[in-house]
Parts: C-alpha cells; sequence; structure tokens
C-alpha cells in the first residue's frame, strides 16, 4: 500500500482532540484517522510536564501500531511539554497545536495585543506567549487560564447562566486589555465559541486552533506528497485507554456526528 | 514498636481526601497518618470500575509498604467500585467513605428523603442509593452529579455568583425532593458547604461524610486496642505520584494548615 493511504494518527488527553478530527475530516475528507484518547489519565492540564510526556510518548507509540503517515497532537498540554521530545524520537512529520493557531493570531491581530485561554498547564508552560513573540516581539500577550471551561464542554452548558458568568470573569483581563484576537487554546474550547464571543464582545476575533491545524496538515501533506487521493471518504478509528462507551456518548457533540466503534487500545499504562 | 503506633494510611485520587485528614487529625491527634494522592491519575471520578479497582490496589500496596495498621480509602469513586475487591486483597481493616456517611445520613432523615450528590461515577455506581435502602428501604433517595463542583473548589470559587447559580442549577431536583438530609458525596464538597447550605435552605442537613468517617475510625481504633496513646501530637506523610508542589499550594485550602514536605511517592504507574 503507497504511503499516502497510512492514516493520520491524532491523540489526545482525552476527547477534545475530536475539535480537530472534524476540521481534518471537513478539508481532507478522502484521508482515514486513527484517534487515539487517553481516556483513563485525562486530563493532563493538571499533570506535572514529566507526567506529560512520558503519556505523551506512549501515546506516540500506540499511534506507530497502526502505521501512520503523520501525527497530530490535539491537546494542548502536550503539544506546549512533549513535541520537542517527540520530534526528536521519532522520524515522521509531528505536528502540534500550538504553532497554527499562534500564526494565525499574529497574523490577525491589528493592535497588536492577543489574548490566550487555555488549562492552566498549557498557560504556564508560556508556550503560547513564547511562540507569539518569536514570530513578532512586539506583541503583547494577556494569559488567562479557564479551568471551568472543560467542565462546562463536558456538562454541555455552552450557553447557560453559569456559562456567561464564568466566560465573563475569565475573560475580563482580556477585555480590559483591549486584545482584537483571542485564541482558543484549548480544543474543547470551540464548543463555548458563542459566549465567549458575547464576553469579549463582536469585535475580537477568535482563533479556532483546530481549523488552524487541520490546514497545516493539509499544507504539509501536499507538500510531501503524501495526500491520499483515493478518491473516496476515508475511514476514521477510535481508539481510548478508557470508558469507549462514556467516550461514543460524548464524541456526538464534539465531531458533530454520532461515530459507530470505538476501541479500548493498549496505550498509556495499559500495557 | 507496637502495632498501635503504626500510622493510619489514607488514599484519594487527589487532594480532597485531605478535608478527611483534617478531621482524622482533629478527632485523634495523636496518631501517626500516611497520605497517598494519585495526583497523576486524578480525577477518578470519571474513569471506568476496571481503572478505579486497579488503581485502588496500586495505592493500597504503596500504604502497605509503610507499615499502615488500617486503610481509609478517603475517595468515594474507590468507595463505590474497589471496597470488596481491597477488603478481600488484604487482611487489615479498610473504611471507606460510602457507609459512614449513609448511615449518619439515615440517623438523621426525618422525612425519609435523602439527597446524595456526588461525582458522576459515584452516583452512578448507584452505592449511597443502595447503601441507604439496606439500612431503610423505605427511604427515597434523590441523586445528582455536580461535575463543575471540583473544579469550582480547586479554584477557590466557593461562594462567589458561579458557585451559587451551580449550586442552585444542581441541588433544584433535590430542594423539589423535600429531601432534609443532603449527603456531600464527594471529598471536595465540605469546602462548598455554604454556597450548597444556602441553596437547600437552613433547615436541610448536610452531611460532611469525613466528620463521620474519623469516628469510625475512632470506634474501630478503640474496639480492636489500636489507639495510639502516645500523648504527643502524631507525624503527618504526604506523598503523590505527580506534581508534589501544587498539592502543596492547594493543601492549605483542603486541609486548613499548611503542611512542609509532600513526597512523589511510587503508587500508581509510577512503578
Amino acid at each position: 500500500m503507497s504511503e499516502a493511504r497510512f492514516p493520520i494518527g491524532v491523540f489526545d488527553s482525552g476527547l477534545g482532540g475530536l475539535t480537530v478530527v472534524k476540521e481534518l475530516i471537513r478539508q481532507l475528507p478522502c484521508e482515514n484517522i486513527v484517534y487515539f484518547g487517553d481516556t483513563a489519565r485525562v486530563p493532563y492540564g493538571t499533570k506535572s510536564k514529566e507526567a506529560i510526556v512520558r503519556f505523551s510518548h506512549e501515546n506516540a507509540r500506540f499511534l506507530l501500531k497502526h502505521k501512520v503517515k503523520m501525527i497530530v497532537v490535539a491537546c494542548n498540554s502536550s503539544s506546549s511539554f512533549a513535541l520537542e521530545s517527540l520530534r526528536k524520537a521519532y522520524k515522521l512529520p509531528i505536528i502540534g497545536v500550538i504553532v497554527p493557531g499562534a500564526c494565525k493570531a499574529v497574523g490577525m491581530s491589528r493592535k497588536k495585543v492577543i489574548g490566550v485561554i487555555a488549562t492552566s498547564a498549557t498557560i504556564h508552560s508560556g508556550q503560547y506567549a513564547r511562540t507569539i513573540k518569536n514570530i513578532d516581539k512586539n506583541i503583547k500577550v494577556v494569559n488567562q487560564p479557564c479551568p471551568l471551561f472543560v467542565p462546562l464542554a463536558e456538562e454541555g452548558w455552552y450557553d447557560n447562566v453559569i456559562a456567561q458568568q464564568a466566560a465573563k470573569k475569565y475573560l475580563q483581563p482580556i477585555v480590559q486589555s483591549k486584545a482584537d484576537v483571542v485564541i482558543l487554546g484549548c480544543t474543547h474550547y470551540p464548543l463555548l465559541r458563542n459566549v465567549i464571543q458575547r464576553a469579549v464582545g463582536p469585535k475580537v476575533f477568535l482563533i479556532n486552533s483546530a481549523k488552524e491545524i487541520a490546514q497545516e496538515v493539509k499544507d504539509l501533506l501536499k507538500k510531501m506528497g503524501l495526500l491520499n487521493t483515493q478518491g473516496h471518504r476515508g475511514k476514521c478509528q477510535f481508539f481510548v485507554s478508557d470508558k469507549p462507551q462514556h467516550f461514543k456518548t460524548l464524541a456526538k457533540r464534539f465531531l458533530g456526528c454520532a461515530i459507530k466503534n470505538v476501541h479500548k487500545g493498549s496505550g498509556a499504562c495499559m500495557n
């Protein structure tokens, strides 16, 4: 089988990475995809760098067993802490979620003030701020961890009074900073897009990293001659390290459509 | 050394179990305590029964290495799913968090309607409802999972408008059921006590399981002749499987006082 037919591997700590899969399917409908969600150890956002690096390598090795042609690290915590270490260890192209979103944000900002909202781990890694400053050192970055947003998204409370109040409280420093672009720095956050948009006002541009990552995957596959040109819809396979049924139930929200089968994978500490 | 001088072992998925340690120190100031928080894999509330049982055995084995005379499973998810399996595997007394709180609740309820609030896993295990019905089958149990309460407690948002709105929304079915007793079925929840009390009204009695567990530990140690009568304050040792510094920072909120040293333990999948 030609390498172009090999699947794109995607991993996340849980199911947030499905917002990336959704965009990959939209922009690259012919690609095969293998997804691994480390649901036995979700969330990574509260874990140490050391733990996140170890978990990320285990997840990558799981995907490599499925002969993936590329790995998308659809987890902000892993992208913040483990990307370099993964790239050193494996020979295939590995794309993280930080750089594509950061580049788009720099391109969009007129006022040179960019807000970043994410989990505590992603914010404290400083990876978004560093990446943005590397592109344009004159940009001011306003960071804000939003620990309640993941459980709000998983509760399906996208736009009730609690989500509104939490968004208002978390985003106040960003509004005060007069940022004109805000990066949704966690794969769960696109589900709360409306409530976030209202909290920052209609003139602020929100960056959904998932879209930017899918674009980068497409560009890179093109450049490498690895685009799947089979001409029919690709196949998606989903693996998790725990609770496949729960994943299946919640997946619909993230993916926008139901999935048939979720397998229990042997990544992570399930070995 | 006499067995009475051996420490009480306490484990939890993270730091919520410190509310139990706080009560143990209050009621049994002479006891030595060894605490293990599985912070590398917190929370258990979203994991499968199979994963929770496996993690619980690993945690118990870690405590046994410290020659504990008793194990307190200060985690509702572990108590719901793993208690029987742990009791079969090890010979020392093992106390969970479900039974003491359930007994107290049955004793306090006049209207025979008891509300239980906890993580999704604890609620779905049905363990509280079963335990209550076993004591008095005529009692009506109203269950309510509250997934936002743990992140609210960890944010330190005990009584702001977001905590108030979340408490109001989650507790509405319990208020409507006319329950006169509510069990705080998660070790994080005592931190939100005030906002929960206001949501249910002043006449509803809240059960803080931590107090009931400490009482049970005291009774059992007395009966077994294992009370530590050394006459001076006991020593507490804290171990976690990840992020000792973060644990130390948050521990003050749960324990009510600062702790000096937190060690990285080798329980869980750190072996």
